[in-house]
């Protein structure tokens, strides 16, 4: 069971987690919880490190930032107890978690606990800070922001889980985002690659390293609210949306009535992100080491380019070069592109902030053509401008002028009969 | 050196102790520095634990509260790496300070750390969080409040440090309290058993257990102020008080040209305390066992009782027996005793918050006769009536009416010539 911030926030909130962790055992589980720091806590220590030293040490920063998982490790570990449970905390060097030396944004690398596995046999609650780990020289290192999800994960491998409990302020994965089409249906399963393109194209549910990981390690994971009634009987039934592999989906629908019921869909989810800028070169050399020449100094800079469209050579051997990067990259790809203007060789660059990105994503795609087809000619019967296309195996993305965003995804999620009732 | 809570409280004031650590540095010192958490913090994190649950575990209460000086060793790090000093924190897991496993309140047995010493050798300023250490299981443990201190000097003890700076919120150890008398004296040197006797009598400059070991490793302790200019050159001589061996004071004395001149103070400090309450149980049967009856439920109780008087036997062999405790235990002291009044057998019981103890310390009073005589004659000739006395071999306490403690505390100072001027 993973709680983050929101839920930890306090002791009233911390004594209403412990209730949900009481229910599980209760129902014959043995349990291990991972917890994120107070919501505002981890900021308030980030920001202490900023005014110490703008150029800061990650090593230290670890130690500073790692205290706030710290703190509700211990407290959910008491609250336990007064509870009734037997339970206890262990910090991320006692386990241990191991990382690499990547201070600020290490990867876990194993975590082997012969002790936590006896504790908890023996009918102890393991109380895990997420986010935390060890390096192999025995210093405190952190997993970057978010990294709770991922630590998760890692536990429940280690500890060969029926389940990773993700509990968030939403109570799954849904097909669209439930703010901008209301007959968005929750998800009940949802595979990892589905949720790794989802997570990729701004569906922010989860941490993307922490699905890779799940993934890898064959972790099935739950997505779940944590505004349940505590006092509720704990459901062995999936309350919220089980991420599992594409062969472990087809089992279950094989084997439920229901599934057996249920067509599989097409399309699992629709997803819009409004972070991405669009960037044009006019009249580019239409010769061999031009694309390089743009995209070179933009990887070394670790701004990801996402959708590239080069259009057809007019005449004199010119051509328009137009790709998409984070809106936050804009004014570093502007600057780095105005810095290469003479060795590129292109006439006028024109940036353009107001554009956003939908993409459908869904496994069903790999065995039906005219997923695109179909996207293509809903948009095109209201009017939508596709500006660019990209697409994966399981995925279909179009870049769209920003105000018909939320027109596009209802439009869609009717398209592709995801509408609920 | 030692900071304390007040001088880690936030970004401006760890900034300082960073300047006054890097001019230590700066003249040539290898430097040790152990920090406290910011003030405040220690007690919020202890107020989540008993919100948590009234009766803790305090393993669990070590992991929440050891988070506070976690937070400062690697933010003072950062600060010393931003003024340009090479710095790392060393967490008390990592040293480790190997401490019993008396959670809470533990004592530390041993640290030995070759990695510390290499990296001090090497330039490095190790910050240090002060209270923490690990225990043989390999969980955290703390020293209980006011710890610090303790861990300074073993950390200097471990190091062996040429002297352990403690910087505080006053600048030395004075004769007396400077707000009760103006012409109280700072000491430049005292012995560790008379800092124990004046911690025992309401100084609280240090923590007794810091003394206490202090004084069993051989570490010369100073107390200074921490609100000294951090941009003035580097003091070694003794802006505070240094605290040494009786051995060692005499020897810098013989040394010194200043010592050769200065003859050694009969009496070093006169300390009040206020926190004390006198209880009187009258018509006690006179007979073996009464006075085991009265204080074998207190001391199992872990009431401290200090001054005991028992009357001289009046007809029908009875007597009254009275002594002191502190006021903050005089309520369970009272209950203890009415529950056993019947085993007793007494006939009243009279509590007093009103009183104080004054007390006068000094290693001098070993050597000479008429301390004690000096005090009652000058108390005498300002009427001020003495309640109860008590001795050790470099102390006398008497115990006043708490209104006459002001008065006292002047009258004894002038009386053995402590004053300024």
């Amino acid at each position: 069971m993973k709680f983050g911030g929101t839920s930890m926030a306090g002791t009233e909130r911390i004594r209403r987690v412990a209730g949900i962790v009481k229910r599980q055992q209760e129902a014959g589980h043995e349990v291990a919880v991972v917890v994120s720091a107070m919501a505002g806590e981890t900021d308030r220590l980030v920001n202490f490190c900023r005014e110490a030293n703008a150029l800061y040490d990650r090593a230290e920063y670890d130690v500073v930032v790692a205290a706030g998982e710290q703190i509700t490790s211990g407290l959910l570990a008491l609250h336990l107890q007064a509870l009734g449970c037997k339970a206890r905390s262990w910090l991320g060097w006692q386990l241990p978690v191991k990382t690499d030396d990547a201070h600020a944004a290490a990867r876990i690398e194993d975590i082997t606990s012969p002790e936590l596995l006896a504790s908890m046999a023996a009918g102890e609650i393991a109380v895990i800070p997420g986010f935390q780990g060890l390096d192999p020289a025995g210093r405190v290192t952190t997993l970057g922001r978010g990294g709770s999800d991922t630590s998760a994960v890692a536990v429940a491998a280690a500890v060969q889980a029926d389940r990773c409990d993700i509990y968030t302020d939403v109570d799954g994965v849904y097909t669209t985002d439930p703010r901008i089409v209301a007959k968005a249906r929750k998800l009940k399963y949802v595979t990892y690659e589905e949720m790794l393109e989802l997570a990729s194209v701004g569906s922010k549910v989860l941490q993307t390293r922490s699905v890779s990981l799940a993934m890898k390690e064959g972790v099935r994971v739950q997505v779940l609210s944590s505004f349940i009634d505590e006092n509720a009987p704990p459901a062995d039934s999936i309350p919220g949306t089980m991420i599992v592999s594409d062969e472990e989906l087809d089992r279950i629908l094989a084997e439920s009535e229901e599934g057996q019921e249920m067509e599989r869909q097409l399309i699992t989810g629709i997803a819009a992100d409004k972070n991405e800028a669009k960037v044009t070169l006019t009249r580019v050399a239409d010769r061999p080491g031009a694309v390089a020449a743009i995209f070179g100094p933009l990887a070394e800079a670790n701004i990801n380019v996402d959708m590239i469209i080069q259009n057809i050579a007019k005449d004199k051997g010119e051509t328009d070069v137009t790709f998409t990067c984070p809106q936050a990259d804009l004014a570093r790809t502007q600057a780095l592109l105005e810095e290469r203007k003479e060795t590129i060789g292109y006439y006028r660059m024109i940036a353009d902030s107001k554009v956003a990105k939908v993409s459908v994503v869904g496994v069903g795609m790999r065995s039906h053509a005219g997923v695109a087809a179909t996207m293509f000619k809903a948009l095109a019967d209201r009017g939508i401008n596709i500006q660019a296309i990209s697409t994966s195996e399981i995925k279909v993305s179009v870049l769209i002028d920003s105000d018909e965003v939320e027109l596009a995804v209802r439009v869609l999620h009717t398209a592709y009969e995801l509408d609920a009732g």
